[in-house]
């Protein structure tokens, strides 16, 4: 696996990843997103639905505790879990825990982490956590961690405590891996922990880097945890004790403003969980991420999907539209349950070329959802997905001709004021 | 619409529906089953996703009591459901009720029919039946009948009146039929009634088919309510009181056994609903339909499906698998959440061309149903659909080939004693 950095603009880097795999054919744009997968299945969607989107990327993200329990099946069956899901050929990346799902705390020992089944918790040690992944047969995975150490007020002595289980469970790790001949061609990266103290996170990133890692996670970062600001001075202290040439993951974000401060902060990959919460609570993303040509253009022709939208988002109320672990409506998106897109017999989104949008309009999205059809799911999932591949585009775009400011004016402008609301 | 019979065996009619449609270009071969969906959608499936398989039908069901509640957004849309909900070039047919969902009994009326949608009651006289028709635009629909003597037990004096609330209703409708222009190119099914008593049952048919219809539906033998014998007696009965050139079709039957004991009383058309039932208890159908194209080569190969299957459904205690309206595991399909599907490697039946058989394996489909992924209900959707719609065109076949006692002997035998168990 090898980054080639074209371009580094305001701190934001802009490469591909190529060799990715144990055959190295595939390769990843940077700023990226892994595809999200859940038991290492996209959700509501066949490998060939998923297909019909255009610029799938070439790496996908599985997560342990939807695995675990399966072990002695994949044991058995032997080929991995690629083959075991009849996934197409895609890099795999096995992450520790599913990012849309919660998990329960204080469960991580000097020697062991925990991860959450549908059967409950299962204990790994370091010798389990190789042996699941010598059956998995990922092409790259996240070493053991601890982090929980993400809330805030979590104690200084808790965090150093954490920084350096992780670096142990690291080594530990390592020196398994390289005696699995299964993972001989699996490369692991390493994961930076360091809650929300400075010195700390440098420390856990300057030690990481000594080992000999393909790259870095960043962990205890997730939106909920943090202010973006402190996030972002974080984040750009750790991507400044990093090597360059390797890439860095950022876990647990994935709204689009956070994604570009993110990005602006050093961080290449993230993963692709966000479309996903969006599907599970009914909504639609909408957000406009076209940048136009050329600025002197834009008082004459007015962007094109929010004017097509041509309505304000549905964020009156989000807390009540918060449903569990598939997060809170964000400003991104707009709720197909609201019965104003009863008899709105336009598609999701003016333009979109997925097969949702080519193919159905909003009045019947949300007949779908108000009658609980599972194809409201399948639906949006699509549109979804195929939208938030569509701002990553735009957001390499955007670093590539150097106007990303532009891009997240258009991208986080919420400011509807004066302009005609439809409904 | 035109029914082009070309033989007639054992009381069993093959033949061709042609013309149906408002383009008149559809043609659908009997006996044969309508696709089913639920709110105008196939559960489970895309359009896209659906058109995966090939035979499919040119007809599909829609219920009024789904898309009821629905009347002003179709009012508004101004194109039919057809159009609405995105189906593909299709025939719809629209029925009362949705066959696999239970309805209260209790609240038909002189005037009114009642159907239920996810918002409670909604009481139908013939007016609002017809204004609904106009909107939805279907190809066909079953005129206003009350089918509430459909258990047994039920007093000749209810019986006798709902014989004759079912033709006033048809009169009604008749009429407003012919002064509604949205419904020029559509045409009505009578509806036959008469509960279990052969008198009411031979009245109701004898009357309807005096009537201007173009086809007729045979309501109250749901395989709940009736003895296959008795059902068996009763609708030939009734079809022989029936012109031959107009299509009869029975309601709320789907077990292959009983669709074959119908077909052989005289019935063509069948409602699609059991593959759905079967997917939403976690089953797959497997029950062999391919007759051994000779007799004496029997003996030496044995049947393909049921032998490569190579073990007994799990039909161990049907109880235990009931799941609501979605009904009772058969002996036609094996329960994939069994434990004794884990690590089994081979597709959900062996040489079936569907797209779950052709890229996964029964251990992937119970890994999916044990984590509770929306996907598993799409594979099963697929392969249940797919495995029905042969069924239906072996039995043609058998028809054709003047074999059905041994297509009979096929579908039905569960009898695998000897056979080796492999789980």
């Amino acid at each position: 696996m090898k980054l080639e950095l074209s371009k580094v603009v305001q701190g934001c880097r802009l490469g591909v990843l190529i060799g990715i795999g144990k055959t190295g054919q595939h390769s990843l744009e940077l700023p990226g997103c892994l595809l999200y997968t859940r038991c290492a299945t996209v959700p509501h969607l066949t490998q060939d639905t998923l297909h019909t989107l255009t610029y799938l990327p070439a790496g996908a993200q599985v997560a342990l505790d939807g695995l675990a329990e399966h072990h002695e099946v994949l044991e058995e069956f032997k080929e991995g879990v690629r083959k075991f899901a009849g996934l197409h050929d895609t890099a795999l990346f096995c992450s520790l825990h599913d990012p849309a799902t919660n998990c329960p705390t204080g469960h991580v020992t000097n020697k062991t982490v925990s991860v959450w089944g549908s059967g409950g918790r299962i204990e790994m040690t370091a010798a389990r956590f190789i042996a699941m992944q010598a059956v998995i047969q990922p092409d790259c995975y996240q070493s053991m961690a601890d982090g929980e150490t993400w809330q805030t007020n979590t104690s200084r002595k808790r965090v150093h405590k954490a920084v350096n289980r992780t670096l142990a469970h690291l080594d530990e790790c390592l020196t398994l891996h390289h005696k699995t001949p299964q993972l001989k061609h699996t490369e692991v990266f390493g994961v930076v922990e360091g809650g929300d103290i400075l010195e700390e996170r440098v420390r856990s990133a300057r030690e990481t880097a000594k080992r000999p890692v393909a790259g870095f996670v960043l962990d205890g970062f997730q939106s909920a945890a943090m202010e973006q600001e402190l996030r972002g001075q974080l984040i750009t202290a750790v991507t400044a004790e990093l090597p360059v040439e390797k890439p860095r993951m950022l876990q647990g974000v994935g709204r689009p403003d956070e994604v570009i401060a993110c990005v602006e902060a050093g961080v290449d990959l993230f993963e692709g969980f966000f479309p996903f919460q969006v599907t599970e609570r009914g909504c639609a993303l909408c957000f406009d991420y076209n940048v136009t040509p050329d600025p002197e253009a834009a008082a004459l022709s007015p962007p094109t999907v929010l004017e097509l939208n041509g309505e304000r988002p549905a964020v009156e109320d989000p807390k009540q539209n918060d449903v569990g672990n598939t997060g809170t409506m964000t400003q991104f998106e707009i709720n197909l349950k609201d019965i104003r897109y009863r008899e709105d017999f336009r598609p999701l989104v003016e333009g979109c070329g997925c097969y949702c949008c080519k193919n159905h309009h909003r009045a019947y999205v949300h007949h779908l959802l108000v009658t609980s059809e599972l194809l409201a799911g399948v639906l949006l999932m699509l549109h979804n997905t195929a939208h938030y591949l569509g701002f990553f585009r735009a957001l390499r775009e955007a670093i590539s001709h150097e106007r990303l400011q532009d891009f997240k004016t258009t991208v986080t402008k919420v400011d509807f004021g004066g302009r005609k609301q439809l409904h």
